[in-house]
C-alpha cells in the first residue's frame, strides 16, 4: 500500500502550523481599505516534504498552513476587512487542487490528517463570513480543479472567466479513483444545491464545466468576459461590503509569534504545557489559569492584544492539538489538565461576556469555538482529569465535556493540602461554543432529557463538588483518593491498549450525537467514505490510480462492487 | 487482508433471500391471540458457508434471512399480532451477534453486505413498529453481546433478567477491533440517549453492564429477577397490546413463493426480468405494467392477496436487487427499465391512495418505501432509461427519481411506431415514499428551490413528455434518437471502467442530499467508518483482531493514530 514515511524538505523535524506573511511562499495578503485580496501563487519548489514539485498552483499541507493563517490575521489584525478576494496569480489556472505525487507517496495517516486540516481551514472561511462578516469572493481565472474548486466553494460567491477555457472540475473519480473529499461531494449539493444528477454528471467528468452551464447549475454564481471580470469582480465587492455586518471601526490587534519550546518531553507554552509519555502513549496538556485580572475595559484589551489570556491560551492550545495530531502518532490519549485559580478564568469569561458586541472579543469568542471543534474532530483519546488545584470553569469546563472520558476528585488527596477540585459553569456553557453539528456539548450529552440542561444551567456560579458534579451528570466518574490511581491507571493501559483504528471510528460516531449539519457531514459521510477509500488498492495499491496518475500506465482496479 | 471466497453449505450456488417458516434452522414464529413469539434458537450447524459453527446463538446472513422474512410475514400474514416478543431459545445466551469466524473468513465485499442487510432488517423491525403497530418487546435471559444487544436495540423495550449473570455488552471495540456498526454506536446515544461518556465506558469493556446499572444508564428499560420475569414480561405485553394502532382486524395474506427462474442470463420472475450482461457488468431489470385492473375493492384485494400486482412486482424486484448485490458483485450498474401501460400502473396507485386506510394497502405502500430505500443504499450505478413502451409513473417514477441519473428519449425511435414515453406523476412521489433521512425523493432533488417540487406536483395525472419532464428537472437528459445510442453507450463504458470503490463513495455523499436521520446516520457515519475498519490490518490482517479471535494469540496492532 502506498505511502513511506517521506522527508520534510529543508531538514524540518517537524510539521510546523505556526507561520507569518513574510515567511509565506506560496500567498500573499493585499490589504486596501475594506478589502483584502488572498493571491495563491504557489511556488513549486517551496513543498513541505521533498520528493515532489507544486506545480500548477496544486497544494499540500504547507500551502493550506499558510492558508489558514492568512484567513486568522484578517480576522483579527484586520477588522476593517470587509470582503476577501481569493484570486490566483497564476495565468489561466486557478489552482489544480491536492498535489497527487504529494498524496501518491504519503502515509495513510497523513492523508487522513492532511484532509482534516484542509477541511478545517475552509470551514474556517465559512466561519469567517458567517462570524465575521469577512465575505468571501472567489474569481476562477483559468482551470479549478479537484481541490481547486473545494477552495472556491468554501466562498461565498465564485465568478468564473468566460473565456472557453476556465472551468470548474472534480474529477477525482475519473482520474484518480478517490473522492473530491475536501468538502467537495458535501458542498455541491448540500451548500450550492447542485440537483444530485447534474452533480453525478459533474464528479465524473475530466474536463469539468465552464461558462454557461457552469452558471445553469450552479456550479458559480457568475461568470464575465475577461474583459469585464475586474469590473464585475469591482461591483461585486462594492455590494458585498455594504451589506457586511463587519462595522470596519478601529485597528487589528498583531498576531505575534507563539513563546513555544519544543524538546523531547513535549511542547511548553506560557499557558499551555504538553508532556507526552512515549512509552504510555499519553500526551497530558496543561492548561494554566491566568495570573492577572483582565483588563478592565476594552481599551485595556486593545492594548494587551494577543496577550490577552484567553486569546494567548486559546492561541497555543491550539497549536498543541495541531502538533500532536500530525506529529505524534503514536500518542494514543490526550489528557486535560488545568492549573490556577477558577476565579480568575471565570473574570476573563465574564470579560468575553459582558463585551461580546466589541469585534475583537467576538473573534476570540468565535476561536476558541473553532479551538474546541478541533478536538471534536481529533483522532485521540480526550480525557479531563479534574484534580485538586484545578480551573475547569468556564470556557475550560468545555474541555471536560469535550472529552469521551472524565474523572473527578471527591474530597482531597492524601497529602495534599489543596481543596477539593470544583467546576464553575458560566454562560460560555450554554451556547457561544456549539459543536459541528449544532449543537452545545451540555446539550450533546443531555440527549435523553433536556431538563438537565436547565438544571446545570440553574447552578451558574456555584461551586460544583465531585459528587454534585456526578449527580448533575457533568462528570464521567466521582472517585475518592484510594480508588483514583488504580482506576484511572486500569482505564488508561487498557485504553492504549486498545486498536486505534476502531477507537477512532468509535469516538468519531458517540461524540456527534443526534443532528448532523453540512459541516459534521464532511467529517463523517464524507471522510469516512473517504478514508474507505484511502485504503482501497484501487486508490493506493501499487497498480491504483493514485500510484500510476501520470505515469502512462493505466490503473489496474479490481472491479468487485460492495 | 482476510476473506477468500468460502463455499456456500450443501452446495449451493447462490445465497438466496427467499425461505418461510417450515424452511427456517433458526427461528420460529409462534402467534397466540395478538401476540407473536420470535424465538431465536440458531442450529450451530446450520451456517450459510461452510466452515464455522454458529455457537452461542451467534449468527449469519442466513439468520438474518430468516428473521427478515419472519418480520415481513408478520406484517402481512398477521394483522391480529400487535405484540412481537423477541426471545432466546438456548439457556441464559440471549445471542452472541455476529459470528467471528464467519466474519474473519469473509471477503471485504461479503462483510459489506452482510452489514448492509443486518442493518436493513434492524430498521425493518423499527419501521414495523412505527408503521404497522406491531411493537417489539424483547427478552435479554443472558448474554446480549455484539450483535445481539443491537438486536435487543431494535426494539422497542427491552427487559433483561436480574440474575447476576445477564448482561449487555458491545465488546467489539477491546475484543475485536472492530466497531458495533449494526446500528450499535448509533441507536445507543441516539436512539436508547445514553450519555456519551457512559457509552464511550459501555463500549470499551468486554464483560458488559448488568442489573440496575443497565437501567440506569438506558441500555436496558427495566430488569426482573427470573422469578417474575414472565409476569412482567405477560403485563408489558398487555400494555402495549392495549396501545396499539394496528386495530387487528381481518385475516392475513400468505405470502407465498416467487415465480422466480434463475439462469445464466439472469433472473426471470412474473413482472421483474434482470438480464445480467457479465462482459458489459451491468445488470438490466425490467419491470412489467399489470395486465390486468386492480380490483374494485379490498374484499378483491384480499382474494388476490400476494397476486395482486403492487405486491407481487415489489416483492419480485427487492428480491432481485438482494440477489444483485450479493451475488452479482461484478455488476457496476443497474440499469432499470419498465414496460406496458402507465394508465395501469397509474390504477393500481390510485387503489393503493384510495384504500390507504386498510391494513394491508398501508403494508404495501411501506413495503414499497423499503424496497426503495434498499435501492437507496445499494452499492450499484443507478441508471434508469426512459424510453417508448415504458411506464415510468408514480411509483415506477420513483425508479426515475432514486437513480443516480436518469435518460429519457425524446419523440419517437426510428422504426419503432410505438408513442413517444410519458412520464406522469401522482400522489406517491410527494409523500409515501421518503428516503431514509426523511425528505422524499423530490424534495431531496429539489433543494435549491422547494417551489419546483410544487411545479412538479402541479403536473400531476399529465403525461409529460421528454422535453417538459427535463424542464421540470425531473430527469437528467433527453436525448432524441439520434444521440442517444451514442450516449448513453459512451456512459456506460465510461462509468463501468471507473473505481467500483470510488463510485460507492461518492454515489453514497450524493444521493443523500440535506439533512440525516438516525436510520442515514448508520448508513453514513457509522457504516463508513465500519468499513474503513474492516480495511484496516488492525482488525483484517493475519494479525489482526478479527483473525486472532478464538486463537490464544494476541492481535498485534499497528498503534499509529490517524
Amino acid at each position: 500500500m502506498a505511502g513511506e514515511d517521506r522527508a520534510l524538505a529543508n531538514g524540518a523535524k517537524f510539521i510546523d502550523f505556526q507561520t507569518e506573511p513574510t515567511r509565506y511562499r506560496h500567498w500573499t495578503i493585499d490589504v486596501a481599505g475594506d478589502v483584502a485580496t488572498l493571491t495563491m501563487d504557489v511556488d513549486e519548489n517551496g513543498g513541505l516534504f521533498e520528493g515532489y514539485q507544486l506545480k500548477l498552483n496544486s497544494y499540500d499541507l504547507g500551502v493550506d498552513i499558510e492558508l489558514a493563517d492568512a484567513v486568522q490575521r484578517l480576522r483579527f489584525e484586520h477588522p476593517e476587512v470587509k470582503v476577501v478576494v481569493m484570486r490566483s496569480g497564476k495565468n489561466r489556472v486557478f489552482c489544480a487542487g491536492a498535489n497527487i505525487r504529494m498524496l501518491a507517496g504519503s502515509t495513510h495517516a497523513h492523508k487522513v490528517n492532511f484532509c482534516k486540516f484542509t477541511n478545517e481551514t475552509r470551514n474556517g472561511l465559512e466561519d469567517s463570513s458567517e462570524n465575521s462578516g469577512q465575505k468571501f469572493i472567489c474569481v476562477v481565472n483559468g482551470t479549478a480543479a479537484g481541490g481547486g474548486y473545494e477552495l472556491a466553494l468554501a466562498t461565498d460567491h465564485i465568478i468564473m472567466a468566460d473565456d472557453g477555457s476556465a472551468a470548474v472540475a472534480l474529477p477525482e473519480v475519473p482520474l484518480l479513483a478517490v473522492l473530491p473529499g475536501t468538502g467537495g461531494l458535501t458542498r455541491v449539493v448540500d451548500k450550492r444545491k447542485v440537483r444530485r444528477d447534474h452533480a453525478d454528471y459533474f464528479c465524473t467528468i475530466e474536463e469539468g464545466i465552464k461558462g454557461k452551464r457552469a452558471v445553469q447549475w450552479r456550479l458559480v454564481d457568475e461568470i464575465a468576459p475577461n474583459s469585464k471580470l475586474e469590473a464585475k469582480l469591482a461591483e461585486r465587492v462594492r455590494a458585498m461590503a455594504a451589506t457586511s455586518m463587519r462595522n470596519g471601526e478601529g485597528k487589528g490587534i498583531a498576531l505575534t509569534p507563539l513563546h513555544r519550546k519544543i524538546d523531547g518531553n513535549g511542547l511548553h507554552y506560557d499557558f499551555v504545557d504538553v508532556e507526552i509519555d512515549r512509552a504510555q502513549r499519553i500526551a497530558t496538556i496543561t492548561i494554566k489559569a491566568p495570573e492577572a485580572a483582565p483588563p478592565v475595559d476594552v481599551a485595556g484589551l486593545m492594548a494587551q492584544g494577543d496577550a490577552f489570556w484567553s486569546l494567548q491560551v486559546a492561541r497555543e492550545l491550539d497549536d498543541a492539538i495541531l502538533h500532536l495530531r500530525i506529529n505524534e502518532l503514536d500518542t494514543a490519549m490526550l489528557v486535560f489538565k488545568s492549573l490556577g485559580e477558577g476565579a480568575s478564568v471565570l473574570a476573563y469569561d465574564d470579560f468575553l461576556e459582558k463585551n461580546k458586541a466589541h469585534w475583537l472579543v467576538n473573534e476570540i469568542r468565535h476561536y476558541w469555538k473553532r479551538v474546541l471543534k478541533r478536538i471534536d474532530v481529533t483522532s485521540r483519546t480526550l480525557v479531563t482529569l479534574v484534580e485538586p488545584g484545578s480551573c475547569f470553569v468556564g470556557t475550560l469546563a468545555e474541555l471536560v465535556f469535550a472529552a469521551d472520558r472524565s474523572y473527578m476528585l471527591v474530597g482531597q488527596r492524601d497529602g495534599d493540602n489543596r481543596a477539593p477540585p470544583a467546576i464553575v459553569l458560566n454562560a460560555m456553557n450554554f451556547g457561544p461554543y456549539p459543536m459541528s453539528h449544532g449543537l452545545t456539548r451540555l446539550q450533546s450529552r443531555f440527549q435523553a432529557d433536556a431538563s438537565d440542561v436547565d438544571a446545570a444551567q440553574a447552578k451558574i456560579g456555584e461551586a460544583l463538588d465531585a459528587e454534585i458534579a456526578e449527580e448533575l451528570g457533568l462528570v464521567t466518574f466521582a472517585l475518592d483518593d484510594i480508588d483514583w490511581n488504580e482506576e484511572v491507571r486500569v482505564f488508561m493501559e487498557e485504553r492504549t491498549s486498545f486498536s486505534p483504528d476502531s477507537l477512532t471510528g468509535m469516538e468519531a460516531n458517540l461524540r456527534f450525537v443526534g443532528p448532523e449539519t453540512m459541516e459534521s457531514k464532511i467529517f463523517a459521510r464524507l471522510t469516512a467514505w473517504q478514508n474507505w477509500i484511502f485504503q482501497r488498492p484501487n486508490a493506493v495499491g501499487e497498480e491504483g490510480a493514485l500510484r500510476r496518475y501520470g505515469t502512462g500506465v493505466k490503473a489496474q482496479f479490481d472491479m468487485t462492487r460492495v
